[in-house]
């Protein structure tokens, strides 16, 4: 295939935006009454002739409204945009005289609540998409304490994950070259580990001893979905400041690398929230470095382990009278602020702290029997393997806050993923490392009395 | 928006395609029931660890199997693939006992037939939406007398309505600077007047008095979905045979040109059947033509009139005694194989014929109440005027035998467009220029009796 | 043609900067004879078989040496890369006997420094060119105090001269979109305004109010040659603070300007100097901006006056007894730091500065009868027109240092600039507008006794 | 590098194409002395403000002469844009006194014909450079007989050679995906085996087992310089009528060849004749070829033997008395028009032949002590190794007539490529395999008497 010819085609998207309806919102104000008239009209066009216009203009009229309008306009949505009862009545008794796939097809049909057809026709405007995602985005923030929303929601997740189904979706390296327009945004979106501005940025894409992808959907342009960033390393990293840090390199070729880092997994459209992208990227950007450096041997992770200290405060409170008194006294020394620059403190909790963690990881489950551990439940359900768990990862003020100062590697194992994945969804086995088992075993011994598990 | 980072985001589409699963369906023979297992072990993985596999190794299955063992796993597909009664009837009794939207749409959700859940796993996998495509051409070739079928066609309309939206297209100009794989395809989609070969392609392309344009999707790209072929004229033409014929040109430049004629529109996927592009694509051509072009004043088709000369010999059997013996008489002048070259007989045709043709396009409708000739009906239906009845406009064979040699012009003015679609929905009226109407008129000194239309 | 067939010829510049020599000049250390004999080798290949590996050989030992090694090797450039005596004493002799064509041809061939063809032969690497261009930026810096080295300076002009052929730049235009790695490069080469940052970067690419365009060589890549920043306002602007300042906005869309200001110029490659491009870059992006926004009018510079006030202090020094009492107790007043802060002083100044501007614009030639101010020659070479002198037009450190705050609008009218140029090329003359030629006049009462002029 | 970037900076070179002078030449009608003016305007205009329009103008008159004028044209070049005698006679006297480069540097200068200043200029105007080696072509055919026009050639030569140096050439693949327009360039530009038309090239280009590369310059756009042709196969073929033959496939997808072919190789320019890339482009080609397809371990031309059966008939004419009785009279069978389908015939012609053929490729040299053959000389002269003379490898009617039905393979090891290449250029060392150097000893015994080689 050409890769050429496909290339222009996109010229198109971008010039759509090019004409971005500027003036669009200048002319008078509107209120959401506007906006239900707007729509109304556009589901009564034909659909064809007239359809793009008024797409347009709803979308602009949308655009112009504060919150408390945009509020109104989706209370409105939710009671009006639904499906008409009678039709659903008749479809049904039909459906249940004669149970064939006609009348399914008929009930489907009168049950499909007219929101979503009006997003679909939204979606006709130019620079339709992107304005629905951020659609989303407001109705997300609107929609707490609104019971009814959480139908339109539905709505919204239906189409977005039909129109973001990982068939349309566009891997892409993000590097020094790529645009300011899309690396602004990378800034903005971190949300794993703080960058700091260009400088930092530009340290976070060196060529040498970074790699950093994203997706991107056609239709929405320079706009990511969601990246992912790489640090190509000579043996598994424990600790994530080195990495962060804008100093020394470890290797100045990336031949040279016999790991690769995931450090970082942003998602950039709050608006997309539950139409998942991650697994498929680790995954594709996993098969994008092992062709570009044959030499890679590990993909691992270099994660935190969020909420594991409020965890371990809320669960070894000292009333529990869970642990020995050595090991709950020990546990106290972590309310020391300076404990992490005392050698001998640092040791001690070592002992008591890591355990700890591998019993938290291998052991607290949430109501579905996955993991309690947010991050551990991505990669695990991703057939990833519980690899290591860092001491003093990550001593940034957060990392010690929210993970005692630990970072957890996850390792992916191309031939393993199927494997670990499916013990993972039949049976909740979580597949770790033999050091990993030992330091959960280890872990007994700091409990009070026998323990079962 | 940078458009150079946009086209390199689609590096990745095409490689893909180079990737294709070219050895998976040499291994062994398969059967549909291999396919309904592969097909199930994907609705039953977790849809991300290992439904890219899983779904590519439906698809490369499904490739491999003859008409007869797809018809079979489409048969299955209507039986099985369907919702489950009693998750139904559940939510349908929720439903009427709390009209709320939350029960509404999980009413929605159970009743959606596990098929679309299906297509859109199978989606999954790379270059997957274009072979789904395929699929449901080879199911519409299949569907034939299998009632049954209807459903399954119903769930890929709903799903390719929503990919395929309008949002989602390309718009691409192709010319001689295209390249061959997508060449060789326009060659072979044309679907109203036949290009005969390389030579003739190249003469349709020419810069200086043609222009062609195509609607493209990222996912499946470099197969066009739809296109259409301009001349750029002095005047609106009103004959075909000029326009394919290699001869000399009108005018050797388009700047000279002051009208633009579509005299080729042509659907270039039979799984696409039913998603209607044809409307958005005349008209954003229309808005690229202006911008390049700016001293073009007409846009305007030069369009046949398919089936009118089969309606003419039954709605005017001699038999029918509707027209006065003389209209009769020199009706039947049409059954001379040569009368296009006999002037006399030429003449007196003109008068009957054309008159009939006008009354054709005005008068009959189909149950609708909208015109019965398909073309009319499309571009009445997009807002078009009808301009004019081109007498000898296609003296083709094909030309001869449906259209009686008839071309017809149909004038999209911008600024009426709405205007017209809205009395042609709404009241069915249909806007045509005086001298058309005229025509209409005269039409009915060739009847017998009083007519009251 | 086809434009994405064309841009992706240009992969391979790319690629082969992906596999620069990167290891190369690790291996030993060289000096300046391991690069002579490089260079002796790659002259004596047959150029073909093994010439672009000794070509990227010679070019990675020169980039291992340091400054001494570097002067070394050029002054055996000098010395020994010449011609050869003898054949052209032959050759002259053989010219002089019959002065044909073919003797001329013999005679210039054997003229031809050795350097040259080596040049050429260097130039067969992988990204050769752009070291080429960063050899002679090494080599001017060397160059002084080297009489001898003037030659190698031509043999460098002749080549660039004819590699950098107006024929073989593209003009691309700077905006946000484009990438890091050439903003951050228009971050370093800004030599008019300086930029302060990136988000100083982005103000002055907001494609609101702003423009910039580079010229760039294929064959260097991602460097730009020289660039242009442009102001787009309402108006011919008479001040440059207001437009580098982060503040409101004249304008806020493009189409709304009637006016385009050239507000700097740089030029990028030291390696490239006396290779001129700046008026084709100029003119080539008035018809750029034309074609754009046919609102604009005005196409002008906003231009600093270098050197002015040096020229102001020795010319119209006390002790030269040229100007009234009252004039030069004016200008002293320049002496005061705060004089543009003080309205009275500033308005006596505008009185007295102004004019001596414009005298000094109009009459003070240098030896070959064209305008002293280089800025002044650079523009009124190229055609354009002496517009405006604006007082207090650069009140930064730099502006009122250089140019006592004032700026100049120098106006290209596209119609005018041959025939402007005739004038300033045949006759020296300068256009100018009437203000500018009646502020000149108002100059002489500045002046003691008569002024013939 | 960011590719895209680049891939942008060309819209200008298309686009210039666009603009075209279209009407230029339709104005009046121009002889060559309006030329002349045009071309001292441009060289008097000083080179900056009006050049562009100048060589725009001078380009264009010089298009819309016909062959007399620009012979006409050409002579005035000859005569009147030389350089000054003056200036060279006093350039040389101080060269003469000091030998420096300084005084060599200005000889240089004068002695450099007005021509390659005027070419340089003309090459300002978009497009230029196109033209200037379609005003070479025609030059060319309008040299012979022109003693005076040698110093014309020289001047093109010397700034083609310039331009088009390797370092700004790109290698670009072409395949079915290929620019419909730059593909009908190949069809017309394929010198060694003809293609039939748009079939036979697609079956040229079939992705599974052909590979097509050309060389191409950023300012000549989709112009091929040269291309080569290579077919992917299992073993070294020794016949080319299966490869040009629309048949079976030997292979169906590329990684299962271990060989490359080389079949052809086309230059496209005659206006660049004398600037050679073939070298360079088969090393280059030999190393893409190598990175996409690892497997590939024989590189190898499969080369028609230009020129050897009028050589034979020459030299071994009956009335030479060189060769046997015997097989004197086997070497007559060629006059058999259908010798190659009768097995006798050929069998016993093989035994004359084929020794001779490689006493021929080994033993005649012309009278640079080079291979008499100029296909082996160029190959040879790349260092390839003379690998196998093939019987009946092209027994098209040409092949019959040029090269007795042979074809030979040259093989291309790269680690030998140098060491090869020295042997040729130091001692006229031809390197073969031992098959053909036994070949050519068996040949001795078709001679008379004893042979000292």
């Amino acid at each position: 295939m050409n890769m050429s010819f496909l290339q222009e085609l996109f010229s198109n998207i971008t010039q759509r935006d090019a004409l971005q309806r500027k003036f669009g919102n200048k002319k008078r104000s509107y209120d959401h009454r506007d906006l239900i008239t707007a729509c109304e009209e556009l589901l009564h066009s034909d659909g064809e002739a007239a359809s793009i216009v008024l797409a347009s203009r709803a979308l602009d009229i949308y655009q112009s409204l504060g919150d408390e309008e945009k509020q109104a306009f989706f209370e409105v949505l939710a009671k009006q945009f639904s499906a008409d009862p009678d039709r659903i009545d008749k479809a049904y008794r039909d459906y249940r005289n004669d149970r064939s796939n006609k009348h399914l097809a008929v009930l489907f049909d009168v049950a499909e609540p007219l929101r979503q057809e009006l997003l679909r026709r939204l979606n006709l405007a130019q620079g339709a998409t992107y304005e629905l995602v951020k659609m989303r985005q407001d109705f997300l923030a609107l929609m707490k304490g609104h019971k009814d929303f959480e139908s339109i929601n539905a709505d919204f997740v239906h189409l977005f994950a039909s129109w973001f189904n990982r068939g349309f979706l566009v891997l892409k390296r993000i590097d020094w070259t790529t645009p300011a327009s899309i690396l602004e945004k990378i800034i903005r979106y971190e949300a794993v580990h703080k960058i700091e501005g260009w400088d930092d940025l530009r340290r976070r894409l060196d060529n040498r001893d970074r790699r950093c992808f994203g997706f991107f959907h056609p239709a929405i342009g320079d706009e990511p979905l969601i990246f992912v960033e790489v640090a190509l390393t000579k043996g598994i990293p424990n600790r994530i400041q080195p990495i962060l840090a804008d100093e020394q390199y470890d290797i100045d070729a990336p031949e040279l690398a016999d790991s690769a880092a995931f450090f970082g997994i942003s998602n950039c459209q709050v608006g997309l929230r539950g139409i998942s992208f991650g697994n498929f990227l680790i995954k594709q950007v996993v098969q994008e470095l092992k062709q570009e450096l044959p030499n890679l041997k590990n993909f691992v992770t270099l994660s935190p382990l969020p909420m594991f200290r409020s965890w371990l405060e809320k669960t070894y409170h000292p009333d529990s009278g869970l642990l020995t008194p050595e090991a709950q006294a020990t546990l106290s020394l972590l309310d020391n602020p300076d404990w992490a620059a005392n050698e001998e403190l640092q040791n001690r909790l070592n002992e008591v702290v890591r355990p700890l963690a591998a019993r938290y990881l291998l052991k607290e489950k949430n109501s579905e029997n996955l993991p309690l551990n947010p991050v551990a439940r991505f990669h695990l359900g991703n057939g990833a393997e519980l690899h290591r768990i860092n001491w003093l990862g990550d001593v940034s003020e957060n990392g010690m806050k929210q993970s005692a100062g630990l970072m957890v590697n996850y390792l992916y194992v191309l031939e393993n993923i199927e494997r670990n994945n499916e013990k993972y969804t039949m049976n909740g086995e979580i597949v770790c490392s033999p050091s990993v088992r030992e330091l959960g075993k280890l872990g007994r011994k700091l409990f009070q009395g026998e323990l079962e598990k």
